[in-house]
């Protein structure tokens, strides 16, 4: 501020027309030498004036044989945006990831293998998936209406009959017989990391802010930030409070950004919450839709483990609460994110979904889905499965009884170790405390614990600094990737750590 | 430049100390008078003072209530650039496609219906794709091979098993028995609208160009601009020319966009040319190569109708161009784009490639990626087919030869009208002249016939200022959708248009 003023002040002030004039002329003078200079020594290109010369004088054909004579110029290069994002990741998230796929623990094949706790992938009813596609799919004529019919181009945003019967699988996930979700207000993405990426684009700029409630899921970075170039404030959440949010932390957040110029344009939130499993009840989704309303900004809720409550526990969705509030701006101000990936365990078929009551938000959501769009063909086969009333009924009943059951399980053999975890209601993970085996008591002292269970115990979980929590100490396992024969291995491999921390650090 | 000056020079100048003090002590206070005055009346937020205090007064749970007693404070708004993306294009290409998919050609179910002639699809040949779904996919076990095994998270830039057949086929269709693709060195995208979207995003940084002879695909403004942010220049070409690329107009839009402060980072082609249906030859591809060597840029060669050449014509791919030229700093530069929605005339199903040597551009390509990939069943389908050596073999070239075909006795059905087609030897369109019909002999005249085509002939084709064609009067026909039958309705439509222009304008 202090080094650029409008010339015009000196123009009109004491200095007159004459310092007005000089100026800008001097400056151009020093410009232009200085540009003169640093062109004339090109690094890796060749001098571009007496290239062009030649290419104009000759005919088209013979300019190969004159542009031959010259070297090869360097390298071609990136941007500058791609160049930050084709680094490897420092987070340990993704190293984890990296390192479990690498060298991936199997009973037989590999038992000195990682054992990969840090992908929140759920195995336990993959064989209900199986017998659905044995039984109906391959001795029935579902498979060839998988096939030509569906080749030619489809609506980019999803087909009709898909979006149709998504709708009622939404409806039957997160509708409590409360509220059904239309067709009409559906976008499908491949994979609900498009869907946020999508939402990213369509509802901020970029250098705008969403403020989303920390811990909070590793990917949200990469979806936000890498090409939507919108930024992520942390709201941080603590262990005394269950890590539940607090509207006057969000405030605050909400104020510093304000102070520091930088435009809030929505709080993004996961329900049940990745990495911590509990679920949003209704009055804090109240109060989230309010703030939201005071300030006049989205909520964009991640709901993509709805269906993966455990047993019998009540899923409320942003969906109803807005539904229930009656009010016509607040409605556009609420996008759901949903997919296949967790809730019917088929990552690996890239399914997502962006709901929303804004029609300007369907309208861009559904330009920019051509370029994460569903093949028909999947579509074709998903619309056969969940059409399956009986299937999907007895899915979902049987697979969150079997993510309770494990979840039961593994949380008994922690604390067999003398590990706590949070109380969680949802997901396919739970948020271990281990801050008594950390030392220093600090972000190292995590990292260090997370590296000694990479190489020593050979387990992969995520740090709880990979998702932004700010007490350090805490981790996410995720156990529905496992089978209950395994969780002995993973007690045994972790007992190990637990004896090595325990005479320092309890 | 006149009117911003480093504030520098006038501290060190004849104003001295004095002027450098006040002048932005007074900008100063003027500014927070502005700010001052227009923060006061906010249209839509309501006085955000009042708010947090009584925010930070109340206990968490009793705060919605005092919420609840404001009044909405209006909608919450869009992006600023989604809000460009989400209103109706006015490009005829789109709203073209729109009104022939809301009112479709049909000889039985509706007569009078749009024939569309604007959208490049294949169906020529859908009769040997549902021969293959129909004898191999169901009456063997790659039905129930694509269900369960494949649907855990799988690499988000494809399966290694099924860039192995893709690199196979790619080698099949583009490597005329001189090169060969490698897996390694593909990224599996969903279409190739995806793909062409991640390269300008890797290649270029927001602001920067694209040099693209025109006429060129409608689509690119869009894969290129929306979300990369990156511009295209178009380098006309022209019909005295046979619109063949003249490397002294690429030359000259280089320079004048330096001129301008553009920073132009590669050049993008399609090949064969869409619009236009003619083939790059090795000695175009060389020189391109070179101009593009010699200013250390970019080539994005778009070969997504290689193997949608007429019968035995000969395609050369730049991938073959750049591996002969034996530059280590060439290969980096070069960028292929392909996908199945052409040549295996399967659009629905989302499949585009991305090729490159470049181990950078694969890098931050495969973390794009996942915003954009393709389901893991719809790939296990595909390697079946693609792996079916006797089936591709036999689909490629008796495709080839019904497009041959069909483009003959299209071309022949204009000429009987009088309407001369570009020489073409490829892609699934031909580009007509049209130019003795308008009047005046100007955009609008073109305009004003592809309205009468549409409303008076219920034709849909694509004009050639939709693809930035500078000579008015060019359409692309897209003929490859249509059965033989249809060519006399179409005949007979486009007679009513040719007899009604005829007396003012040949």
């Amino acid at each position: 501020m202090r080094l650029i003023v409008p010339l015009q002040g000196v123009v009109q002030g004491k200095g007159g027309l004459l310092l007005g004039t000089l100026i800008p002329c001097a400056l151009f003078y020093f410009l232009q030498l200085y540009l003169k200079r640093h062109r004339s020594s090109p690094k890796n290109l060749p001098s571009r004036s007496s290239s062009s010369a030649n290419l104009s004088e000759l005919p088209r054909s013979s300019s190969r044989a004159n542009l031959l004579s010259r070297g090869s110029t360097g390298r071609a290069q990136l941007s500058s945006r791609a160049t930050s994002i084709s680094k490897p990741s420092d987070s340990p998230y993704y190293i984890g990831l990296d390192r479990a796929r690498e060298d991936p623990y199997d009973e037989i094949e590999n038992p000195n293998g990682i054992i990969q706790l840090g992908l929140s992938e759920n195995r336990l009813s993959l064989d209900l998936i199986e017998e659905w596609f044995s039984k109906v799919f391959t001795y029935s004529s579902v498979g060839i209406k998988c096939g030509p019919m569906i080749s030619t181009y489809q609506p980019m945003d999803g087909m009709p009959s898909f979006k149709k019967v998504m709708a009622d699988f939404m409806t039957q996930v997160m509708g409590r017989g409360e509220v059904s979700f239309h067709p009409s207000r559906l976008i499908i993405t491949s994979g609900a990391t498009a869907a946020v990426e999508i939402l990213s684009f369509v509802l901020a700029d970029p250098g705008n802010a969403f403020l989303v409630p920390a811990p909070y899921y590793p990917g949200f970075d990469r979806d936000v930030r890498w090409r939507a170039g919108v930024e992520l404030i942390p709201v941080h959440c603590r262990s005394c409070d269950g890590f539940t949010l607090n509207i006057m932390a969000l405030e605050q957040a909400y104020n510093q950004a304000k102070k520091r110029g930088q435009k809030v344009r929505g709080i993004l939130i996961s329900n049940p919450s990745n990495p911590l499993g509990n679920l949003l009840n209704r009055e804090l989704l109240n109060d989230l839709l309010y703030f939201a309303r005071e300030r006049n900004i989205h909520v964009i809720s991640d709901e993509l483990f709805a269906g993966s409550v455990f047993g019998d526990e009540e899923f409320v969705s942003m969906a109803e609460v807005v539904l229930r509030s009656g009010d016509a701006a607040d409605k556009e101000r609420v996008h759901i994110v949903y997919g296949l990936s967790k809730d019917v365990s088929i990552p690996g078929f890239r399914v997502g979904v962006i709901h929303s009551f804004n029609e300007n938000v369907l309208a861009a959501s559904q330009k920019l889905a051509r370029f994460s769009s569903v093949s028909s063909q999947t579509q074709r086969v998903l619309t056969s499965m969940l059409s399956d009333e009986r299937f999907t009924r007895d899915y979902l009943k049987i697979n969150r009884e079997r993510i309770l059951s494990m979840h039961n399980v593994f949380v008994a053999a922690l604390r067999g170790l003398g590990l706590e975890c949070l109380k969680s209601r949802g997901g396919l993970y739970c948020w271990v405390d281990m801050s008594k085996l950390i030392s220093p008591y600090s972000e190292k002292g995590e990292l260090d614990l997370w590296i000694k269970l990479l190489n020593t115990a050979k387990i992969n979980v995520t740090p709880g600094s990979a998702c932004h929590c700010i007490e350090p100490g805490w981790f996410r396992f995720c156990f529905t990737a496992l089978k209950e024969s395994d969780i002995p291995v993973v007690v045994e491999r972790l007992q190990r750590v637990v004896e090595t921390c325990e005479p320092s650090c309890v």
